[in-house]
């Protein structure tokens, strides 16, 4: 019955990408508490660079620093 | 003051049915526990199949399969 | 499939009224969009009055004036 | 490393005004509670004003009320 | 910069599977997404089994079934 | 309308502080986008520090290497 939130950044990860973190997460909480996979939810947040702050600044703008 | 946010799946929930699901959720909160609608607030987020997983695999592999 | 999130003040809901608010919300999702019951989930959060703010004070203030 | 998630209607929020929600809500952590910037994650979900309710209605019947 | 969020039921999960659980997911957003695990946050959210259900009801009466 | 939850580590803030994050964050998003702040929701989570990761381990085990 585990619900994950996986949330990254927008910035082109492609279905099978995010099919590997859904398969993934479901397996870690097979393996560490033993939780049913069938009832194991993952939602993934895909948030706009503008969007996502660290440091007191969007990602965006840490983008282009890069 | 109750806060509700809904997840479901984006597969053409239309406007007529969110409005149903906010004025639905927000009645049930004045019926259980005597909260005040006007101060209750309903999210509804949809979320995309690819990035939806039950069972440690998307959505869109699932309805493909149906 | 869908996911709610109910978050409501720690002020003495009953096992109960937080049963009949799952019972309520899942109700909600077939009605409305004909979702499965078996596979949707809902999680309550009882959030202290302290940690709850409205209007720019905590909810402990407001019901102080109340 | 706090995480804070600001939910606001999409009504046209300009990258500028987010980039200040980010870096207001980064400070507010710093200055009451001494907390690192650099590990302070903000996220901004702009959400359809069709998903979105009080008082039991859309904001968008709100809006066309105004 | 990922952000997951773990909720399980409060069910007796140890320090050491929690910390398990947060190994695994950053290392999963670093295997499958390269992502940096020095800013990605794991937090888990333990939930009394009277707030959670599945199936219109709580996983008490669930637990108390089989 | 806006909704803020903000999450932190359980690790001593008081009333008083936590009153101000929500004063903080309420006014925020008055000054930024002009937002109604009899509306406007913040919401603090306390996490405890064996719930909350970083670089792939606990706060908790962090804490103790400071």
């Amino acid at each position: 019955m585990p619900y994950v939130n996986i949330k990254i950044t927008r910035e082109g990860a492609t279905p099978e990408q995010k099919a590997e973190l859904i398969r993934g997460a479901t397996q870690l909480l097979v393996d560490v508490l033993d939780k049913n996979p069938n009832t194991t939810v993952v939602v993934i947040d895909e948030v706009e660079t503008d969007n996502w702050g660290v440091g007191g600044e969007t990602i965006t703008v840490r983008r282009q620093r890069e």
